[in-house]
């Protein structure tokens, strides 16, 4: 590791045998030293969770000139919790996530590991961005992103960040067009609408399996999803401050409450 | 099930043997009908995560008048989703999640599976509060919260929530004092400094056990951590839009970046 590059971390929650966070890695590799640390498991939907009942265990499978590749049985957050305070030499400059396959924006940033990897770095103080793409295909083509995550991982590393914030980039699956720009947004509101299918396993008991499809009626001019819809790169600035502020005002009310029996 | 009274779904992340979750089932038979969904195991620190790369089971466990439990091997988000979507007769009039044992204040919301709940059944349209004591002891004294926890929530059943808000309610534990009151507040910054113990297993291999410490450097008045510690019940009006609102303002010179190569 070369102390003169800047020192990027990259994990995702698709696992290490993704070929997104390998895209991710070639880009990153052409910007500095890069720690590769991801999970044996595909982690989707996992959302913030960390590991505090079971053992962690990890392993070094690669090590180059300005590139080393960590996996390990835990989260994504734990591999941000364990590479910025254990296996790298010092502080990363940067720590990015993904490219997940399959969009984390709107509402659905809640339940995504790539965005929980994202969150805890921001959380210590790091500059860190989320890059996922509006595809589920395994063997999506990325290369039209090169240009837009290079571009944005420059000014990151070149500016820094505010405090507290984070940036959650979502691109738009290929199209004919090329992508039309940047659009720096707000999340909009969604929800999934669950399908639990009944099943009976070998033994003839009930269970169901989790299925769903998102649904919004906020997808207008200034959020993620519109963004995406119309060919852009949706760049949402992020926080983890879940206090709807404007609501400490108005529900002063409760502070009137008698709570003496 | 009577459809004159509320109908309440109460979940946690301790489990369903833990004694927060049936403190809180006590409380709330005293005002409605109550469907309690647990998980099988501790699911502390899981967050949001929800299951869908295996399968779900439930199981009802105990059915008596105005009352039923189940249990499922899922997450608390999982036990939130089935419940109102399969498991009730109609959507409930009110979520609640916890008694949790141990804080879920200030930036820690991140990794709690009580919030987790909460935030799900919020996603969803539906009143919901997450109960949590600051204290880790599973016999933990949850007496002198009742009448916090039967007022409030009578305020919530009676008034309901702001579209897109939920309660995020923490209680000091236990002192020679009896409690002082409520404060409405916003979350304190925190974060965790980890400690990863490294040890090895009986075969040799290293592993890692995870261990930290709360810091927060804004333990000031108006936030949660410091109404706590002054033995105040916090409030905290708790959303899912994480968009940094005033960056989508300040960092529009993302829109200028050249992203064709």
């Amino acid at each position: 590791m070369n102390s003169q590059r800047p020192l990027i971390l990259v994990s995702n929650d698709d696992g290490y045998a993704s070929r997104g966070i390998h895209k991710l890695v070639t880009l990153m590799r052409t910007l500095g030293d890069v720690v590769m640390i991801s999970t044996d498991e595909v982690m989707s939907a996992q959302s913030h969770s960390c590991t505090i009942l079971h053992r962690i265990y990890v392993r070094l499978v690669r090590q180059e000139d300005g590139f080393e590749e960590y996996r390990c049985n835990g989260t994504p957050v734990d591999c941000v919790k364990l590479g910025y305070q254990k296996l790298m030499k010092r502080h990363p400059d940067l720590v990015v996530s993904g490219i997940n396959h399959g969009m984390n924006a709107s509402s659905t940033v809640v339940y995504s590991g790539t965005i929980g990897a994202v969150i805890e770095a921001c959380m210590n103080g790091l500059n860190a961005i989320g890059f996922s793409l509006d595809s589920l295909d395994l063997d999506a083509d990325f290369d039209h992103l090169d240009a837009a995550i290079l571009e944005i991982t420059k000014k990151v590393l070149k500016e820094g960040l505010p405090k507290g914030v984070c940036l959650n980039v979502n691109f738009p699956k290929r199209c004919e067009e090329p992508l039309k720009g940047i659009q720096v947004c707000r999340q909009a509101y969604c929800r999934w609408i669950e399908y639990f299918h009944e099943q009976f396993d070998e033994d003839g008991k009930l269970y169901y399996d989790l299925n769903g499809e998102l649904v919004s009626d906020d997808i207008v001019p200034g959020t993620d999803l519109y963004a995406i819809r119309n060919n852009y790169v949706a760049v949402v600035p992020t926080c983890y401050d879940w206090t709807a502020h404007p609501c400490v005002e108005t529900m002063k009310d409760y502070e009137t409450i008698n709570i003496t029996l």
